[in-house]
């Protein structure tokens, strides 16, 4: 009845063209029946985590999910954010993965460095991916955040495309409202881990481009810097993703 | 030897005058001297968090830890911002309160709202309290932040200076870098409960002369927006504390 009041948000890798019809995977049939609760006939939204954006109705809900795509369309990042991360003081990583997701940043890489090395990972890598899936329903988002494996940072900063406008967390910078984070395009930010960049790798990233911006008044934890780096490429130039 | 490179940082709301003495309280002297395994002879900082910032030399480190204070000066903040914030979703108190106080927020105020109460606190405020000592410690800081009770809404509001700039999270609301946060003197940021705010209370904030704004391009947890909104604070009008 108060479906369309606040329908479910799915996650859909492989959602269909609309017109067409789906039986929703195991994980997101369980959402929509156990947590969402929606019976026959609600409508749910989907996104595809590629831009993609869907309204679903629900044919069929026991003893599997069944959708038909009522309607579909694509939207574009209007700005892309990437976070390059060294190494946070343990345990702090899920938390920082959530949020990264739910401020719209692109692409999270974490980056081994010489004074901060990522825990060994495996069964990590999966639980951020699920993370940034949860983020993607939280904020009913069309993009889901990608998370790499860890990458030593020279490599890291090698794969960055040319165009990436650069910016280093770091306590010598100007202040960010002076900055220039709200330009469009690509951001990149490069956080340091908890132990800081070696010096070789501070000049490496400034003569690579690097724009060093003080994030605050005091020093900031490495998550809490990652963090309000997106804060304010979030902030700085929030506008709605624009369709396509 | 090496003890001016990264000296120990102790929170001493006792903090006496220059050329005093003084035995460190318990958790201090285990700090010392346990963590940071200091030795007599060697330096160590301190704060009053009220803005006093110390040089202290450590003369007995065995059998409880006494030093004499070398140097203290006084630093105003620059700014001062207060949070009051509603509950967030089970749990995620803690962090935002680290996140805050490292942001230098100089009051954290959680708020009761219609959609949202914090559970029943006790330890919790005694808990958040260390955390934001533990902040204070982390960041080196003068000052340290202030927990408060939750408090009802209304009140909470009649309580805020009246020269406070007042801002409202809220997804209806223009970007934040047209919402001019760099302001100068006190900013008060509202962030609602997980639940929302309810109608008459964001009307109320609003008639208060809140002003709202947008902090990302997708809804935002609580706790996220709380703590985007201080990260914008710090990060749009960063410069040091200035001596007084």
């Amino acid at each position: 009845m108060a479906a369309e009041a606040t329908p479910s948000f799915l996650y859909l890798p492989g959602l269909p063209a609309a017109g067409e019809e789906l039986v929703l995977p195991e994980e997101e049939a369980r959402y929509v029946t156990r947590v969402c609760r929606a019976r026959a006939g609600e409508c749910a939204q989907a996104s595809d985590g590629r831009g993609a954006l869907a309204r679903l109705r629900l044919l069929e809900v026991r003893g599997g999910v069944r959708a038909r795509v009522e309607s579909r369309e694509a939207r574009a990042r209007a700005r892309v954010c990437h976070v390059l991360c060294g190494a946070p003081e343990g345990g702090r990583g899920d938390w920082l993965v959530e949020k990264l997701a739910e401020l719209g940043v692109a692409r999270f890489r974490p980056v081994e460095c010489a004074r901060g090395r990522w825990p060994a990972h495996g069964e990590r890598l999966a639980r951020w991916r699920r993370l940034a899936v949860a983020a993607l329903r939280q904020s009913r988002s069309p993009h889901l955040m990608e998370v790499l494996e860890p990458t030593p940072l020279a490599e890291a900063l090698a794969g960055l495309p040319p165009e990436a406008n650069r910016w280093l967390a770091d306590a010598e910078g100007p202040p960010a409202d002076r900055a220039g984070l709200g330009e469009t395009g690509m951001a990149a930010g490069l956080i340091g881990p908890s132990g800081g960049l070696a010096p070789d790798e501070r000049q490496g990233a400034l003569a690579g481009g690097f724009r060093p911006v003080r994030l605050a008044e005091a020093r900031l934890r490495t998550e809490t810097a990652a963090l309000a780096w997106a804060a304010l490429w979030a902030g700085s130039g929030s506008r709605p993703d624009r369709a396509v």
